[in-house]
């Protein structure tokens, strides 16, 4: 039986994943680029352009491509855009969309990374078939994606779902974007990170910290028992659970998913989020809203998203984006 | 010619304002019932039919009703009710779009008063043509209503837009929702007097706090040069433009409209206002939110409104809305 498969490309600042997924969720053709090799985009788009030569040759002469999903820091979708992507070796507004649908002559839909992530949870995760959720990731930052009555919110210059720089701390800790006392500040990767040294530096046990190089370990030592380890859970847990109670009087949602890096801590964040977010929340939403991690596969969830981007972009097509469907 | 209007009744706890409005914003047959003097909702819907029946006999045999619009605090437009409104004399919650429809047999829409705040705005006021606004409220409570893509959040109850309750000072003021800091009790006209109160008191004025019984007061006494009453103003200002700030992280609208009592208070809110949204606005929409006060007539924008929803239903209606058109 001939195949229809959509390449799909996770766009990171030092790699770059490709893979074709089939409707199925299969993926197969796996191809990783280090992205710094390449000075210029139009570099980037001929080595996709290139891979994309390779893997048809592979496939049997009914199966077919039918576009190229991108999920990217700063993508921009209303544009098809990366905009000023601090992490990545291309500078400014870079058409990316554009570019690879010129070389590749496929539809090309390029979207961020928090909302790649939703679009993969809604169309093969935890929020199939549902109209009003939040996606949250946490990671070196934190992203937000906000899904409302069936649609992706994307504001009128593209930029909605900013959940991690909504203030909930004023006056508190810098912030990269310039301002103080972000939620990303707090519950991110990061932010988990600076409260777990701080924690060690008051019990003046920094001498340790040499041990500790992310979450993952702070996790392990919880796990062991370690209290300041426990403690950094549920600070981190205080801070999350106001700033998600936050996010629920925006959208009303039925779900909130959580992904990246710090998820992957599980119980240990969830048991105290759980009971934070219910105490944080507003009222008339209590037992309406559940709170649950992302059970997609960590390393293939990007590129499951971006591959919804496309199979999503195909059955509801919106004039306003910046595709070519 | 023959005139086609919609019936607009304004819900209070305390007053009813009823008119007919055209679709070009004329506001005509004006009543007003007093609420409380209805014991049980089917009073009150006696008194809408009754009214209806007398218009009609005033308006020309060619003239026709379309519709009945309602806007009411605690208002649910998913189910056509008004749910435990405090200050309403019916308990519970009131399947108000229900009776009025069964007792005049008209199509019946019914909203909350932020959102049909931002109806009328989207129809007749500042956000003419505008898919991407938010419209707050500053009176008792801050309500709040989000247009995003074309489209008003409500999320999958009914109850999306609480920018009043996001928490903007952890551990602050009481609110009256049970929880601590929510933006309400810093900028509703309930919040700003309670600034003032606080500013009179550590200035050891608090003997002349009879003098001042609403944000009019304080307004005028500001306009006279009094210090504590502009502090409040700025005070306001700076909890204000944190609040709005936050709400455009979620939705990156193009206009927030601010209406309601203390929008009254115009340039000395608006003028500390404008400046300390700029500074806290995320960098990527700085310059791309305009913030404005309310154009539409005071007294009548809620009317207004009410009938927007109406208009706007026909040329839009919503499957999951329980209405009759």
């Amino acid at each position: 039986m001939p195949g229809v498969f959509v390449a799909a490309i996770d766009l990171g600042g030092t790699k770059a994943a490709l893979a074709l997924v089939g409707k199925d969720k299969s993926i197969t053709h796996r191809q990783v680029l280090h992205t710094s090799d390449y000075l210029r985009p139009e570099d980037f788009v001929q080595a996709i352009s290139a891979w994309l030569g390779s893997v048809q040759k592979e496939l049997s002469p009914l199966d077919r491509i039918v576009g190229v999903g991108v999920g990217a820091p700063s993508g921009n979708r209303l544009h098809g855009t990366l905009d000023y992507a601090p992490n990545m070796p291309w500078e400014g507004v870079v058409p990316l969309a554009t570019l690879l649908h010129e070389k590749t002559g496929l539809p090309c839909v390029l979207d961020n990374d928090a909302n790649v992530a939703a679009y993969g949870e809604w169309e093969f995760g935890a929020a199939r078939e549902m109209d009003d959720f939040i996606v949250i990731t946490l990671g070196t930052g934190l992203g937000s994606a906000f899904i409302c009555n069936g649609r992706m919110l994307y504001g009128h210059q593209g930029l909605a779902g900013e959940a991690g720089h909504m203030v909930i701390v004023p006056g508190g800790r810098p912030c990269k974007c310039g301002r103080q006392g972000c939620a990303e500040t707090y519950c991110s990767a990061t932010g988990f990170m600076m409260t777990f040294r701080e924690l060690m530096q008051e019990a003046g046990r920094e001498q340790e910290l040499v041990h500790y190089f992310d979450p993952k370990a702070v996790e392990a030592a919880a796990k062991m028992g370690d209290t300041i380890a426990r403690e950094s859970f549920q600070k981190t847990a205080e801070w999350l659970g106001l700033t998600l109670a936050n996010c629920c009087v925006f959208s009303n949602p039925r779900l909130i998913v959580l992904t990246g890096g710090l998820a992957g801590a599980g119980k240990l964040l969830l048991q105290p989020l759980q009971e934070v977010f219910e105490r944080n929340l507003l009222r008339s939403y209590k037992g309406h809203v559940s709170l649950t991690f992302s059970a997609l596969p960590g390393q293939d969830a990007a590129l499951l998203g971006a591959a919804s981007l496309v199979w999503r972009s195909f059955s509801s097509a919106n004039p306003e984006f910046h595709e070519f469907l």
